[in-house]
Formats: C-alpha cells, sequence, structure tokens
C-alpha cells in the first residue's frame, strides 16, 4: 500500500515526530511538489514573514524515489519564498531523495527556528538534531564534507544524502538556495536557502539501509515496467545529447533563433555567445561527465578553469546552461573563464545563478539608466565578481543587490527593470522569441520559470508536435496555450513523482501513461493516463490557492520590456503582447480560472473544496 | 601642567570612567605607545587569552596631537597580540588622534567584551556605547561611514575621528587590524583588530571642540619652537620625496641593493620589481596625493584601477612600500593591477596587509614543499585574490591561514617556512642584506618589526652616518647594535609623542633634543635631550617585561632561513648570522640585559623598581 512517511523537526521545541500520509492523499498529491504545496497550503498561516520560524520547509522525495526506476531521484522542496513572498517550489538531483528514501523517510518537514546553528542527521530511522555552529559561515563545498564527517562518514558525497546552505543563506540574502549532494545540485529558485538560513538550519544528513521497495505490491511487475521505461529513456535522442553536452548545448540553439536574453533582456541575440556555448565549452574546459544517483542520462558536465584572472584553484566547477545565460549573456559577458568562475562562487556562497544573474543584469540596467552610481558596465568581470562576494555577505551595496531584482528594481525606482512574474526574474528564454514563454513564464505559480511548462519541447524539439515560436495566429495561440496546460501538469506530476523533467523532452521519453503504469504495478492502482494529469492539475490549482490565500501575484502580468519589440537578431521587431493577451483570456477559461482565481466548480472537479474558504 | 586624561570604557558592564594621569607618570612614559605599554604590564594579568575579556586596547594619542607642532598626529594602541600570543604596539596616522584629543580625552582604554556589536562615541567629552548590530559585517571602508552616519555627522571622514575594524577582526582573524580615519589608516600589526572583534567593538567614533594646548604653560613659546620645526620637516628632502612618491619609492632602492625580499624570503631580489615600484605606479596609477591631519610630508599616494580583470570598481586605493611589497615581491607577483587590488581588499576586509603577504607566503612555500596540497603557484594573481576572502571569512582552508604565518608554518611541520620572530613576519627588507635588521627586527617587541629601528636610516640615507649594509667587521657591527640601540629609543620615543617616524630620515629631521625642546615649551619642564631618550629605553624595557612576565619570546631568535644564503642579486651569498651572533651579545650588554632579560640594575638605572618582581 502507497504510504508516505514524513519526518517532522521543530527547531525551536527540538521536537521530533513523524506522521504517515496513506493512499488517500498520496493518490491525490503523490508526493515531492504536489505533498509539499498541498501542506503548505494548509499549514502555513497567511501573512507569515518568509524568515519566521512559523515557515517552514517541505523537503520530500517521490514514491518512486531511490527505486529501481531510474530518473526519479529528485527532490523537492516547497515553503514560503523571501524573494517573492509567496509560495515557492524548487527541486534539485543528486543523491539525496535516494538516500532520504534508504534513511527510512519519504520528506522532512522543518519548522521552527533554533538558537544557534543546528543540523538534522537521519541515519537508518534514527533521528537527533546536532549542533552546527563550527560548520556555520563555510562556503558549501567544505560545510557539505565538514557535515558528513561530523555526522560520521567519510567526507565523500556519495556516501550519504546532503542538504546545506552557504553564507548567503546564512545571511538572508533572498536569493539564497539549498545544496544537495552529490556535487553542486541546487534547489536554487525562491529563495528557500534563506527560509534555511533564517531557521539556522545549516544542513540535513540522510543515510539508511532501508529498501524503498519494501511496500510495494508487486515488486516483479514493477521491476519489468521500471526497467523498460528506463531503457527507453536512457535510449531516447534527447538523452544521448544530454550527456554528451550537458543543458548548455542549448545556447547555440536559442540564440540562433534570437530567443537568447542578453543585457537583462534588453535583446535576445548575443553576438559574442561562441564562446559561451556548450560545443565551445565541451571542448575547452569539460574534463568529467557526472550524474544524479540512479539516472540513465548522466548530463552533468564538470568544467575546469586552470589558470588565468579568473581560475578556480583545485576545485572543479559544474556548469549548466542556465547559470551560463544568466552570469553570461545576460550581463553582457563572454569571458569563458570569468562566467564558469561566477558559477563557481554562486554555487559555494549558494546562491540561485539564475536570479544572481537576474539580479546583476537588473543592477547594471539600473547603472546604466543612471538611477543606481557605480562603476560598471557589461560584460565587466572584475566588478561582477566582486558583487558576488558583497551580496553573499551583503557588504556595502550587495546588501541592496542580496533582496533581489524585483525589490532592487522598485527601490531605485525603475520597476520595469525587474523583468519576471510573481517577483522572480525570468530565465535564459526570450518570451517575446519562444512565444510559448509569453503564457508558460508568466503563469507559473513560482515565478519567472521555465520549468513549470518547457515550451521549447514543441517550439524547438517538436514534442507532441512542432509549433513555430514567432507565431501568433489565433491557432497558434491556441495550440500555445493548451500545451502550456498540458505541460502544466505533466510538470507538476514529474515534480512529484519525483522524475527528472529531461524524461519529457522526447517522443521516447516518459509521460503520463508510462508513469500511470508504474504507480499501477508499484501500488496495484487502478489509474488511468487522464488521472495522472488530473493529479498535475490538482497541484497546480493547490499551488494557486496559495497565491489567493495570500492575497498576492493571484494576477498574471506580462512584465513591460516583453511588450518591447526584441531589439536586435532573427527575432527582432517580435513582442509577447499579443501572445499573453489574448493566450490569458483562454488559459484562464480552458483551466476554469476568473482572473488568476479557480471557481469553486473548478476546485469541485479536481476534489479541492476543502479549500473553498480561500475563495 | 602635563595631564594625559584617559576614557576606560568597560564593555562587559558598561561602566565608563575617568582617569587623570599626571606629570609623575607623563614624564617618565610621555603618552602614546610609553603609557599604553606601561598600562598593560600592569594591569593585564599573566597568561589571559588575547581574546578574553580581560585583555585591553590601550588606544593612546600623544602630549602633542592636535597641537600647532605638525607631523604627531598618530594614534598607538597597545594590547595582548592574538597573533604573537604576547605584548604589542601598532599606531595609524590619519585624524583620530587630533579628533581623539579635541574631544576632551588623550587616550580610550577599552575592556571587557560586549554580549552584542557595539561602538563607543566621544561627542565632546561626552561618552556613550551605542549598538552596532546593523553596522557588524561591513567592510571597512562602508562601516567608517555608517559609524559617521550613525554618530550624527556627514559621511565624510574628514568630520569626526573614526576607528573601525573589517570582517577580519570580527571572525578573530590573528592578522586582522583596526582602520582609522582619514582614509585607510592602520594599526596593522599584531592582529589588534581581532581583540576588537573578540570584544563585539565595531569601532570608536570622537569628535569635539577642546583645545589639546589648552594646558599647555606657555602656549607662545610652543608655538614658536613648533612651528620652527614643523618648517624645518617640512623643507627636509626626504619628505619632498615622500610626498612626491610615497613610501613605494623604496622598491628601486631596495631591490638594487638585493635586500628586497622574494617569494617568502627565498632570495633578496625580484626581477619584476619595476612593475610595482613608485615610479612605475606613480606614472601609470596614482591619481591624488593625500596626508595625515596636520602633516607638513602628505605621503599618501592614492591609486587607481579603473579595469581588467583586477579593476577595484568606483574606489580608490591607498597603497605603500610595505604592503605592494608584502602582497608583491613575497607572493612573486608583478601584476601592477593584481596587487593593488589585494592591497584593497587587505585594507577593506581589515588585515594587516604585511602579515597577510607573510601568510601567503608562508602557504606558497608550504605548497611549493609539499607539506600542502593545493592548486597555487607564485604571482597566481587569481589564487591569492580568493584567499584573501577565505582568509578574512575563515572559509576552508582559509580558517587556518587565518590563524597567521607562525601557527600555519607550524600546523604543517615546516616552523623553517615562518620568517619573523616573536610570531610575527619580517617585512621588506631582507636582514641578510641590509644586516642592521638583523639585529633590529629580532629584538623588536613586538616581533619582526622595522619600525621600532629603521636601520635604512643609516644603511641608505647616511643619518646619523653612513653604515654600509653589508658590512661585517666587528667595527661595523658594532656600530650597527648601538645604532639600533639609539633608534629603538628613538623610535619608542616618537610612537609615545606620537610623532610620525618620517621625521628621523633626514639629518634636517626631528630628533630628542627637537622632542625636548617641544615638551620644555609645552609644560615647562627641563628636559635633557638624554632624557628623552631614557625614556625611550625605559619603554622598549617596560614592552621586554611584558614578554619576561608571560614567560614567552623573551629570548631573540634569528629564523633558520636567515642563516642560509641569499640566493640571487646584489646580494647573493650573504646570510644574517654573523651580524646577529654576534652582534646580539654586544647589544645585551649594551643594554644591561641577560639572556633577553634586564636585571634588576637596569630597571634600578631606568626607574623601573615596581617591576622587579617580573625577575
Amino acid at each position: 500500500m502507497a504510504v508516505f512517511k514524513v519526518l517532522r523537526v521543530d527547531l525551536s521545541t527540538e521536537k521530533i515526530s513523524e506522521e504517515v500520509y496513506k493512499e488517500d492523499i498520496i493518490r491525490k498529491f503523490l508526493g515531492g511538489r504536489g505533498l509539499g504545496a498541498y501542506l503548505a497550503l494548509k499549514e502555513l498561516p497567511r501573512g507569515i514573514d518568509p524568515f519566521s520560524p512559523s515557515n517552514k520547509l517541505y523537503i520530500f522525495a517521490g514514491p518512486l524515489s531511490g527505486t529501481a526506476n531510474l530518473a526519479t531521484s529528485r527532490i523537492n522542496v516547497v515553503g514560503k519564498s523571501p524573494l517573492t513572498g509567496s509560495y515557492t517550489h524548487s527541486n534539485a538531483g543528486g543523491n539525496f531523495a535516494y538516500w532520504l528514501r534508504r534513511s527510512g523517510y519519504d520528506g522532512i518537514i522543518v519548522e521552527g527556528k533554533a538558537d544557534e546553528p543546528v543540523y538534522i542527521l537521519v541515519k537508518d530511522g534514527e533521528v537527533t538534531i546536532r549542533p552546527a555552529k563550527h560548520i556555520w559561515g563555510k562556503w558549501t563545498g567544505a560545510a557539505t564534507k565538514a557535515l558528513l564527517t561530523d555526522a560520521g562518514f567519510e567526507p565523500d558525497e556519495k556516501k550519504a544524502g546532503v542538504m546545506t546552505i552557504g553564507p548567503a543563506g546564512e545571511d538572508l540574502v533572498r536569493i539564497a538556495g539549498l545544496r544537495f549532494s552529490d556535487y553542486e545540485r541546487f534547489a536554487g529558485r525562491g529563495g528557500l536557502g534563506a527560509v534555511a538560513g533564517a531557521k539556522k538550519l545549516k544542513g540535513i544528513v540522510v543515510w539508511g539501509t532501508h529498501d524503498p521497495m519494501k511496500e510495494f505490491v508487486d515488486r516483479q511487475r514493477f521491476l519489468k515496467v521500471a526497467t523498460e521505461y528506463s531503457v527507453k529513456l536512457m535510449n531516447a535522442a534527447t538523452s544521448k545529447a544530454l550527456h554528451q553536452y550537458g543543458t548548455n548545448l542549448l545556447t547555440n540553439i536559442i540564440n540562433s533563433i534570437g530567443g537568447y536574453p542578453t543585457r537583462n533582456f534588453e535583446t535576445g541575440y548575443f553576438e559574442e555567445a561562441e564562446k559561451i556555448s556548450g560545443e565551445y565549452i565541451k571542448q575547452n574546459y569539460v574534463k568529467e561527465v557526472h550524474g544524479c544517483m540512479l539516472c540513465p542520462i548522466q548530463c552533468t558536465q564538470i568544467t575546469v578553469v586552470a589558470s588565468g584572472p579568473y581560475k578556480v584553484a583545485g576545485e572543479k566547477i559544474k556548469y549548466e546552461y542556465e547559470s551560463t545565460w544568466a552570469l553570461g549573456a545576460n550581463l553582457g559577458l563572454s569571458q569563458t573563464d570569468a562566467v564558469l568562475k561566477l558559477e563557481k562562487l554562486a554555487n559555494e556562497l549558494g546562491m540561485d545563478s539564475i536570479s544572481l544573474g537576474n539580479t546583476l543584469g537588473t543592477f547594471l540596467e539600473l547603472v546604466k539608466r543612471g538611477k543606481i552610481q557605480y562603476d560598471i558596465s557589461w560584460g565587466d568581470a572584475a566588478s561582477l565578481i566582486d558583487l558576488v562576494y558583497k551580496m553573499a555577505y551583503r557588504i556595502d551595496i550587495g546588501d541592496d543587490l542580496a533582496e533581489g531584482d524585483w525589490r532592487l528594481a522598485n527601490k531605485y525606482g525603475a520597476p520595469d527593470a525587474f523583468v519576471g512574474s510573481r517577483g522572480q526574474g525570468f530565465p535564459a528564454y526570450d518570451p517575446r522569441a519562444l512565444k510559448g514563454f509569453a503564457i508558460s513564464y508568466v503563469t507559473a505559480n513560482r515565478g519567472g520559470d521555465h520549468l513549470e511548462a518547457y515550451s521549447p519541447t514543441w517550439e524547438v524539439l517538436g514534442v507532441p508536435e512542432k509549433i513555430d515560436p514567432l507565431c501568433e495566429t489565433p491557432e497558434c495561440i491556441s495550440k500555445q496555450v493548451r500545451l502550456v496546460i498540458y505541460a502544466q501538469h505533466l510538470m507538476a506530476l514529474a515534480d512529484s513523482v519525483t522524475y527528472c523533467k529531461f524524461d519529457t523532452l522526447d517522443k521516447d521519453g516518459i509521460f503520463e501513461t508510462h508513469i500511470s503504469d508504474l504507480f499501477n504495478a508499484a501500488f496495484g492502482w487502478d489509474t488511468t493516463p487522464q488521472e495522472m494529469l488530473t493529479i498535475g492539475e490538482r497541484i497546480f490549482n493547490v499551488e494557486r490557492l496559495f497565491h489567493v490565500k495570500e492575497g498576492k501575484w493571484v494576477k498574471d502580468e506580462l512584465p513591460p520590456k516583453m511588450r518591447e519589440p526584441i531589439k536586435t537578431g532573427p527575432a527582432q521587431g517580435h513582442t509577447a503582447s499579443k501572445m499573453f493577451d489574448e493566450g490569458i483570456k483562454e488559459f484562464y477559461k480552458l483551466r476554469g480560472w476568473v482572473d488568476g482565481k479557480p471557481t469553486y466548480e473548478t476546485l469541485k472537479r479536481l476534489g479541492l473544496e476543502e479549500f473553498q474558504y480561500l475563495l
């Protein structure tokens, strides 16, 4: 029978308790993001400060994490975001979900606030809150090792699951992330690292010998299905490409269609993109390729900057497309060494590299527009590196930047320098050139997000069908909206399983049908693929209800800059206005929402009547 | 009548009291370093941890600070050093001594330890302890401005005297310094910034309208003498040279005689010195020349690094010979931009630039010798910059480096990689090539110090007579020892007046005769020049008694590397062994010391019988 065993740790009272969610809840929310969102909506009092002890971190694996089914090793975190002031979720790969499940738990809820720095150790079901004063202050790499050592393990990230924060989280930097083992994995977006910091929680170490498949009703059947689908995923063309180049194979592709945001979305084409492309970096910087625990893709590209002014002494750098864009093109920077150094600093100091790029980009625009006096210009690597340190430690102007892009733009009287939604900056695709994002970014519940519905799947990869990313005919708009909605459900589903989203990029990937098969095999359920998508829809609505409850970010709004034509490149002249303005109406209609809010009928259809009081 | 009014602030009890030292004490110790040393010896219990509340900071101006006599604006600090574990003193220029005297006090003693960060505000005799939690964490430049603002002044360093510490002091980095206004002045050596950090003392602000000459018995006579001597000092050739090039005019001079320590004293000649010489930097980097309050020399060279990978955005950099050597030649680094950037980081993060260079140099040697595994080599600017951040915040290997060169070398099993004495690293002259330093460095009470007796005065400048720095004849050795002893007294005197030592570099400078004249005029005393020198000797002995009391560093020892011949350059083949081994015997004899300890007869001769119990 499907159960989801949660460890609840109150750092204020040091009370440690256990609760088990049964099939009635699991079949509605699965785990990961879905169950996290549901509990957060139920438990977090309206209007609390994200830094208050009342905020909670829901650190949840999924019902298939740590099993024979591959690519389901992601760990998902939900909480109230210090960056956006409302609901957020974020997830990371690595081995934490695996070791958490082996520890005997499926999820951990951290609430309250410790007086002095602590970490939580879960060793084969045994839970202790341990002092971490001697680890507080350490950068994330060293903190990971120190936590392992203190917990009695070798300082090797493979030996146990570790979550930690860096100085940025400790200093309540609003874009701080949570680093997870193994190797520079980040639940970056939304600033949940600062929530851990506010709780004086330096980290969590999990390990054990529990078999996560123990409760499966038909292990043989599950093994058969899981093996088939794992092999299928391994053989998908996108998996092979990701293994070869990692996520950054996207730079040249997205730049070539004019959708590569440059200089804080000034334009969609970066003239110097070549030097930060996946191909160039693969040839000149990548030394190793790794992957998450139990993953058939192994996409992680590990680079080295061995000399020169941006040398990273004795350390490897995990690098990604989003980070390279955020700290490269978005800052007008094409010096490969410097971009990789910035990525390393983001990871070590513990900040979301995307929001870091958003914030620095916003800062540069504010300087350019004369709103702030500072000696910096686009591509000014030295000044950018200094600012990253100053942000993490909240030094001087870094104290303002540590508040994130949205607050920075508002403080300095230029709200339109912020390019994002729901208080979080947009990532590495210009929605004026990849118009699916005009709907997808803006309607994303966590704000400014490409992962709640990844429209290049159809716009670039043609899955399930090719849509011209620039097309604005009524038919194209309608298709985009429908695909975004479908993807939003599929992604919410994936984040709750917890699948890696790279399973859905290829026609030979893993979709609702396969997920339904896996759950039916594991738990003897009789779900249909449509029921699986409805779980996704339910989760998406629960998340929106959090905003409704807070009375914040309910309406979906396109940032002003997206209404200005792209200045240069292949998508020159395009805006996101038409797609958004017309699409959002259909989006609301199809969702059964009015003005960004689900109606009672919608809640009822999704079995969410218990939240009708919020309407 | 001469009085010295001291403010005593106990941060544990918040007790604020006042005590006035009268002529019986003043005429024996004057103020500044002398009075500080005397009180520290009397008050500090034997064996205390430098970070304990029992340690004290004696922040003293001199009896001539803030008066019409110029070049006496230095502020002197005495305390137990976290770096050496015994007595230290350190002083800085700027305007703090001036504003302290105008506030109505001549000195401040800070003792105890606050629970939360505080600063001390002295406004025209009114003293308050104010919360500084909102300033804690700031780098020294921003902290200075924040302290001024909080105290009700414009954020302009000219408006009041400010002392502050940076993150290094807060993090108890053992080489942390105290920054004083106006503009990047440091009492750097000995780590007293970390003592302030341990006391949770972020800073001190002093201001007032008191007239420091009010107690002078014959103001007219004093004004006449002071004016004459101030003009005399202004017209000295060395003053003009210092004004033009600053202290760094020394690089080419010292390198040309083979005494410019390179790569942690591997040799005495740096092939690439040109790029970090005063002449080169003047031509290419210096944008302004400033000076201390009431100083006729104005030697401060202010540079700018406006672009490139070591750009210092929007800020000026005060740079000096010692710092440029320590963070340049001593690390095998000749990239001017990078050296200046390192100097700026030292100042902003709040570390003694000399000991920072010593520590990084020791680290590099340890790596080269295989004692530590780290990807770094001589002149590796990028890695060095990262390490400076890591030291200030005690991150990873930076935590070891933050303990300073002596502890680092010992921890990693190569004590001889430390080049210094009494636990403090040697500065920018190789005592194998400028042999006066073989005596002067090693016998310096604060350890590893060039300023307790600056032998280039005679070896390079020929004041009072030219001595060949390489000469080792019995006659030369004897002359060196006698001149070192004379200079030790003159310097102790200057630090207690508190004169800038640049008054003694020129035959047309200021010596004991002039100081005697000034005091006689100010207070109606009848001192002789010899009495003035005896004050210096008394102070020097009091300091040595501190070590005797602690049972630490009593013996004077030449570090092993100074017994190895210089490998290259004009002084190739020379060692410091003969000068030291023979000189130290005569030194002890002339001083009336046995094995580094004053005898009873010596104490009696100097009027220090009260300390005979220490023998």
